[in-house]
């Protein structure tokens, strides 16, 4: 007996595609496992209460089932695949849909198996917003055989929720295999996480342990696939991240297992917020630095969300606005580096009167060795006339923060209205650092249609940058990572004037955004008192900038965006002590 | 005895504040009643997470807790009030966070004595998120008179939880009052609603009903007060709405109760989109028209957000970008009534290539009228100039959208630098017509602190500023209301050109919206097929300017914002038939 792992997606309602992938499968012997909500798309917010959607689904649905029933009868072939079921009201109304497992057979209608257990509804998940959650453990027999089943988060366990479905279905065994139907978010190390908890399942359900995971990007939402199999402590097979693939394993012998003890395995939304921090443990505490297998994942992902997002929304050209700095040449790197064929990228460099005659050099340098047409756009004849305007309308002066920003703000308009004119897609080049403190330019550097480098901390975007050099072929000019960051926006301007260096904000950062520390909490690692106070002041002051931010591809278990949800309007004093 | 019901707030985690009011009213006899989680502040989101908000609430709340036990014992005094009550893992992670009421005497330490049952998870609500619920119907004794105790929702019930608290608390009767502690958001028409469902709860309990709500403006969200009693089917006292007040209401003796059904009383995602179309069924069907009491709460709620933001974010001065439209007026008009002493207000008219000189004469007598300052700050030679140089830079042509949107997005570059230069508060001026279809410019029109009239349909805009001119004097010129809508970013341009004509467009967008219906559904309320496809068509490829757009005070039950979650990546064939 074969177990066929399809790490796949389609577009969200491409009820079509979705189809075609389907019925071409089902020509193949074994048992297909897919990911969860394959039949719908994941996540889908609002839309599954939609007419729109539930309308086209429902006639999917009915038309799938009546194909399949059609077909000749087949044993040898069996499919299992996450989709929603609803339920209506008299009026017509969902009163209650639930994330489900069909059991896909040629010469039956569709039939539900299993409804998923423990609905994720931490950071960015919202699932017992729409679903009702299952009441039993899943248990499903194939020709001999007999599987335990879960989707996805039914792996974990929430003491928050009283919920363990593990040690539930545990108790039904003894099973020849575990399936379990996943959608997954990406973040750095996660993989890893969910096959360590997977061997410990293997383990714990006496048989071996099956993972189908989505792959696709999702707005901001990133799905990497990396399904598995595992047995006891072995790893059977393991499917590439960021691309559709196919693994084919011949159900596994029983092997050796281990006693497993009972405590709960947490995955609510306080265990999932692991600070990254480095080994070494003197004060001031530093930022873990990813290895290389961690920058090729995070690469490789941030290219995947990009081209993702492009394909869906029906772009074809990407543009970047170049600052001769680390953060745009970094994006423009990647930007490049995902390039398909019949796409086009192109870089406008707008210099201002503060921008170093090095940027343009720098801009020119790495244009001419990524091979990206270049534009000259300048500024400051338009800065120019906005400060004349104001100096001739109104009494107040036109200086600091005013004049810089405006210089940010005409970047903004200009790179947009170059979208406009060719169709590209505008990649936003803000760091996380910069978000977090606010250290940007609403309706300036903050636009764009989707933020690559947003969940990168500034020392990170170094880091990726440098590991790129090394094993993508030198393609970032060494002079812009060893130059100074600088916002350009007056004479002489560095970051380091206004922020602590970056390796101690960014430690700073984690320590606030994903444990959640107070100041208190910052001291005790070793930070500095000023600098924690000026860290929390500026944090707590520019909620009003992130809330209008661009979407940012998430690549971390917690990130600014949909999952962030911090009041603008409260007291300041919060923060204090 | 006494009840009182305060109905106030403080700024989310002013604790001094909160203290200080609660030690002057502990001087006063009787029972007094704050609202849900009067001690923190509502809505909190991730706040509650964070060991700044968490540390800084539990010392608050142990001062408040040993300052009341030292007080004198008084029998003859009591207040009840909302707050949380964390459970702490042994690393200090709260594991159990509950939404409670504390009983406070003098004399005593406080005291948990009931938790939230129902929470609310639709919409805006993210309870679930964060919230563990109580599982036992609050009953509560005092002075030798017994009474049931509800937070908020509880007053409702939910098929999707199976949960109808009302019917739970019955069971343990009778009582000698029941009292429900709010946080109830604003919306039109939603008071009477709240009132409506007490008066059945009253006879079910056979008791007089007092119910307290939160006042208060929290960036997008805004509750009303409205705080009231009833008893059976009489009112016994109505608060005002958007003002802070304190209401006394002996308990007043029973009265005839009318035996009350056991159908349950919906207050779930689904049962809460009610779409208001007129009572003439004429097809197609047109939008409920706003009456004099709807266009009263609708002023006074965004006079009342406007200057809660403004207070809570430290704005003394406000800007508007005047167009000579009707939106623009509008959103002027409302500041200006709501204009506190030591606050100023200016306008800024910025016209371009295609403003008609008419709209300068009318940004001229509105702002005459209102007594505001307008400056104009002509855009056609900062176009003409970014035209140039995209001419001498790029080959593509500059022409259509492209030079439409530099109009739009120079004016929001320079609103935002003239808020830089002043410190002022920019007020958004766009409607929910226009958001819905994405007839706006993303970092154009678009911008802004907070949005005033964002969940306003065009039609309702109009309403608005009529009713305004008929009751607070003529400050809208007639010539704005009567003049056809334009964008004035080309030649001739009208909204009738692109859009179908308002009060259809309207009519369509709240079926789409609330009722969330699908083409079907609107050519069944009699729109017209190619009307409906168009607006289908902009809805759906225009999620993304919504993602980024400023906070939009909510008045209604489905509005855009943080309660409304679409995809913006999907099959974009999902609204088609």
């Amino acid at each position: 007996m074969k177990i066929l792992l399809h790490q796949t997606h389609h577009t969200i309602g491409d009820f079509e595609a979705i189809e075609k992938t389907l019925l071409s499968i089902l020509t193949r012997d074994g048992i297909h496992l897919f990911p969860e909500l394959y039949l719908t798309g994941y996540p889908l917010g609002d839309l599954c209460l939609q007419s729109s959607f539930i309308e086209h689904y429902r006639r999917f649905f009915e038309k799938l089932s009546k194909t399949i029933e059609a077909l000749p009868v087949n044993q040898e072939i069996v499919a299992l695949i996450g989709g929603l079921e609803y339920e209506f009201s008299n009026e017509g109304v969902p009163n209650s849909i639930k994330n489900v497992i069909f059991e896909i057979k040629p010469g039956h209608p569709l039939k539900q198996i299993y409804t998923k257990r423990l609905l994720p509804n931490y950071d960015i998940f919202d699932e017992q917003k729409y679903f009702t959650a299952g009441t039993q453990p899943g248990v499903w027999s194939w020709n001999g055989k007999r599987f335990g089943l879960m989707v996805c988060e039914d792996m974990w366990a929430s003491s928050f929720h009283k919920l363990d479905p593990a040690m539930d279905l545990a108790a039904l065994g003894p099973f020849d295999a575990v399936l379990n139907l996943s959608a997954s978010p990406f973040n750095v190390g996660k993989a890893e996480k969910r096959r360590d908890r997977a061997r410990t399942l293997s383990h714990l359900f006496k048989a071996p342990f099956f993972y189908v995971n989505r792959v696709g990007a999702e707005d901001e939402i990133l799905f990497d696939g990396a399904s598995f199999a595992v047995n006891g402590d072995e790893t059977l097979v393991m499917g590439p991240i960021f691309a559709a693939h196919t693994l084919t394993i011949p159900l596994p012998p029983k092997t050796d297992y281990k006693p497993v003890g009972t405590e709960i395995c947490e995955n609510t939304w306080e265990s999932l917020f692991e600070a990254r921090f480095s080994v070494d443990k003197s004060l001031p505490r530093r930022l873990h630095v990813w290895d290389d297998e961690e920058c090729h994942q995070v690469l490789e992902g941030l290219k995947f969300s990009l081209q993702d997002y492009a394909q869906k929304n029906g772009f074809k050209k990407f543009v970047v606005a170049l600052s001769g700095g680390m953060d745009s040449a970094l994006a423009l790197t990647i930007a490049k580096l995902s390039l398909a064929s019949g796409q086009e990228l192109e870089a406008v460099y707008m210099p201002g009167n503060f921008s170093a005659p090095l940027s343009w050099e720098l801009s020119l340098q790495i244009c001419q060795k990524l091979g990206i047409k270049l534009t000259s756009l300048p500024i400051k004849f338009l800065h120019s006339n906005v400060k004349m305007a104001f100096q001739s309308n109104f009494p107040d002066a036109f200086e600091g923060l005013t004049d810089e920003n405006v210089q940010s703000r005409l970047r903004g308009m200009l790179i947009y209205t170059r979208s406009n004119q060719t169709g590209s897609m505008v990649i936003n080049t803000s760091n996380k650092s910069e978000i977090a403190v606010g250290y940007s330019t609403q309706y300036g550097d903050s636009v764009g249609a989707l933020s690559l480098l947003g969940d990168l901390y500034k020392s990170e975007v170094y880091r990726l940058a440098e590991w790129i050099n090394a094993n993508k072929g030198e393609l970032i000019p060494k002079g812009i990572i060893s130059r100074a960051p600088s916002a350009e926006l007056r004479e002489n301007q560095k970051d380091e004037d206004s922020l602590p260096p970056y390796d101690r904000l960014d430690a700073m950062l984690e320590g606030i955004l994903s444990f959640r520390y107070n100041a208190q909490g910052l001291l005790s690692l070793g930070f500095y008192e000023d600098e924690v106070k000026r860290v929390f002041h500026l944090y707590s002051k520019t909620e009003y900038k992130r809330r209008q931010f661009c979407p940012i591809v998430k690549i971390k278990s917690k990130s600014f965006g949909f999952g962030y949800r911090v009041p603008i309007s409260k007291n300041p004093g919060l923060y204090q002590a």
